[in-house]
């Protein structure tokens, strides 16, 4: 009896610390409940966290906390940047009374600090041009409406309003203010498929060296170290999801390879990162995984990949880029299919972390196999 | 009791007269009664004379006579096309069997106008070019068929389909033919943000001379009499409406200025009337008006403007004008909005004149409180 | 009492024959029910053919026959490609578990094979590179996510997603691949207004030609003898349809003669097949047939062939054909009309053969009356 004993308190210690470790992984749901009674601002920290995590489709402050400290690594500037972006947008969803439920997920921030990101990459004024808080913070503001706008319509499909706001707020900007601009000029973008005048050989390190920047490419960021920073952040969040990542990014270099991109996309991470976006969504985040849903996400990585190179190349025309309307389109067509993926299929509302939604998905189905036996009995 | 009798019919009196003066005023539905039985010619008068105040998010038949005053002040021809388009699209809706409360509240009438108007303005044949009544009367016409459609489409959301059908017809009128057409010569849109050869100094003056002309736009009419002979047309409809016109085209202007347009769009008011007409659905027409719709009409106007500079930037590399298009997206999205903005929505079909919306909306709290009052008990 | 016999006997032996003639004509719905327990390579066959149908908006696997003799009659590489493409689509459908009876309608063939028409049209490498069937296989298979998450969106106003896959995939292939691309070059599209710089007089024989060469040009065939066996192959699935075919491309040409423009488009038939395809999905086909509807067909040729014009000299600009864009837009358009067309409207999924559709109508009308009366009584 005591052995038993001793056994069964190990397995209970070792269960202790094993459930301690994944509290900080996954959507730390406890996390919520333990800042319900904490101040505004500390919990206005959170909700921008989860905000900037959801910019990668995770939901986890402590993986926010990291791909912050990435964004500051790479560019002082930039990080700032997205700070007020992420705040701007979520304390404007305060002040218009949106769903409280969404605010503190972190719903209405990552639009807001993606167009902060992008506004600062594409701004040839230089660092530190203070005039471009004023567009950053009316630009993040411009999300909440277009979220809001957006689920009403979007909400009929049970679609996610992903990151439309940010695609549409971001090449509303850059149209509005020219390369010329006197104010806020900015750098024009080359389509893809433009010709190449000194054309070198491919450097295949430099290519492989591009499937990490890719994931880091989703939050502008150029610079390898915290590149994998961010995928450590991802990995923090869920194993499943970064590996999808990765292989997406791999998928988009791969398609761009193909059609004979100009080499600095594939070097730089800008030709993964639709595939990427497009990889994570399906495998796993908005389907339970399985072989089935892991080729779908696949197949989503190559149509977001290639989607992205047609739509460079269109918009490059006149010298905008294609952000990220790509992968956005796809998994929003991927949410949209009849036959055997919607099988796999999680309500929006209901999507969690990969591991859990495959954990939730085994209970649900062992329970539904309960249910029919009790009323076959 | 001879003082009390008394002062109770000078009472009575003075609200005879006011509301004599009243009949005048707002929606005027004791028209509709009155015209039951009248012959169809007078009916379709007063039909189209109500669509040409759809324009402008009014709808009275006075106002209407003041407006076709206006243009025909400004520019016959432009007068006379104008005429033709609200009775071609009118009478095509007729012949087609749509909804008879739609055709007499006229909205099937103002697409076709504006679309007419347009014409006009882009021909570069010259006025009394007799050949462009042919594309007037197909044009207005068409737009029969796009707002069935769309209503369609539009009514899952209770949205008005507002000025899509005028906004698509135009474009593809001047897609079709090119600024070279043998038949159908235009003039190319040249893109707000295009550079001026020889720049000169802003002059104060004739910016703020651009605010009320910007309510002139709205019909395409640069003159500044004219304008403001439009202006007090909404002003009869309704006070509340015209000075959110007035407002909005102030920002449409300021936004125009932080941008740095060409000078010639803010003199003649170009840069106004997306902004007036944003401002002037938010503020008081769809939503009942209080302050913070108040903030919301402005917010409205500054997305419409600055997204009306994108759009025209956009459509200007091909030569195509961006008409209301950002207007009548920002509405739809405003339309669209869940949060604290919702509440004050009213159902679509209830619009009014604004100062009615005001009071049917307090009547009916009151109603509430009563009931719940009596409830209670 | 013989006599009345014998002519029974010749009246039933005359109509057995008439029967038997008539089973090759319309939809064919018996041969589905032949074919149940075939093995399946021949079910495929059946399924392809009668996607091949599809693309002419007829369902007859004889037709589906008759339409690839002609294709690989004008250029056998186009016919190889066309097999591949419907078959590469159908067996992805197969492969995802789409719905059975949509595979087996041939819905999910179509996309596919004009997707691969256009693909061999628009390569500039030539007939026989081998390598453009990678693209076809791809951008085939990519036609059933298309189809699938595009019917989940347009199913809730009973719309046909109808070939908007087609344009989406057709257009992003060549947005992809520019005119330079090493591995897929192709041709850049010209705009329809472009300025012919040797002008010359226009020829009436040759635009009369490209009458029938516009129902061709469906299938992207610009050669007469093909082009007239794919019109004895819609005569065959219903004559009511082929005539409004001739008719709508017909009406096509005139709208490319008032608006000017290049006398190339006009002799190929590439001015007449939106048209044709606009008018015979109204006249008949999704309406039943009237004299008001074939009033409407005309109208909704009239609206598919400027539309046509207007897109062609956007999409122009950058290089890119607008495929049937305008007609499946303007089809969509009149599908969604509210008012007296609306009441011509068969619901999309009982859609057959012009002929059947009257005949069913006229049953069910009947059957109402009858209705009408036993309740009355």
């Amino acid at each position: 009896m005591d052995v038993k004993e001793a056994s069964r308190k190990s397995a209970s210690r070792s269960r202790r610390v094993l459930d301690s470790l994944l509290l900080c992984t996954g959507d730390m749901e406890h996390m919520d409940k333990y800042m319900q009674d904490k101040p505004f601002v500390l919990q206005l920290a959170v909700w921008g966290l989860r905000g900037v995590t959801q910019v990668i489709l995770a939901n986890n402050p402590l993986s926010g906390a990291l791909i912050m400290a990435a964004l500051y690594w790479a560019s002082p500037w930039q990080g700032l940047l997205g700070t007020l972006g992420v705040l701007a947008s979520t304390l404007t969803a305060v002040i218009m009374g949106q769903d409280s439920a969404e605010v503190s997920g972190g719903l209405h921030g990552f639009n807001g600090m993606l167009v902060s990101l992008l506004m600062g990459v594409f701004s040839s004024a230089g660092d530190w041009y203070w005039w471009l808080l004023l567009p950053v913070c009316l630009g993040s503001a411009t999300c909440v409406f277009l979220f809001s706008g957006l689920s009403s319509v979007l909400d009929r499909w049970d679609l996610p309003v992903a990151v439309f706001p940010f695609n549409t707020v971001i090449i509303l900007y850059l149209l509005c203010t020219g390369p010329d601009n006197p104010y806020f000029p900015h750098h024009r973008a080359t389509p893809p498929g433009a010709l190449e005048l000194n054309g070198t050989e491919l450097i295949a390190v430099e290519v492989l060296r591009g499937i990490p920047l890719g994931v880091g490419q989703i939050f502008a960021c150029g610079a390898l170290g915290p590149s994998l920073l961010i995928l450590g952040a991802v990995l923090l969040y869920s194993p499943l999801l970064a590996t999808h990542a990765l292989l997406g990014s791999a998928v988009g270099t791969l398609a761009g390879l193909s059609t004979a991109v100009r080499h600095d996309l594939l070097y730089s991470g800008l030709s993964g990162f639709n595939g990427a976006l497009g990889c994570m969504a399906v495998g796993g985040l908005f389907f339970t995984f399985s072989w089935r849903t892991h080729l779908f996400a696949i197949a989503s990585a190559f149509l977001s990949a290639y989607a992205d190179i047609a739509l460079s190349n269109l918009l490059g025309t006149v010298g905008l880029p294609a952000c990220s309307w790509a992968a956005t389109l796809t998994v929003t067509l991927m949410l949209l299919q009849t036959g055997s993926l919607a099988a796999y299929r999680i309500p929006t509302h209901q999507v969690m972390a990969p591991e859990r939604n495959l954990h939730s998905r085994s209970q649900w189905e062992a329970g539904n196999t309960a249910d029919t036996k009790s009323t076959d009995v």
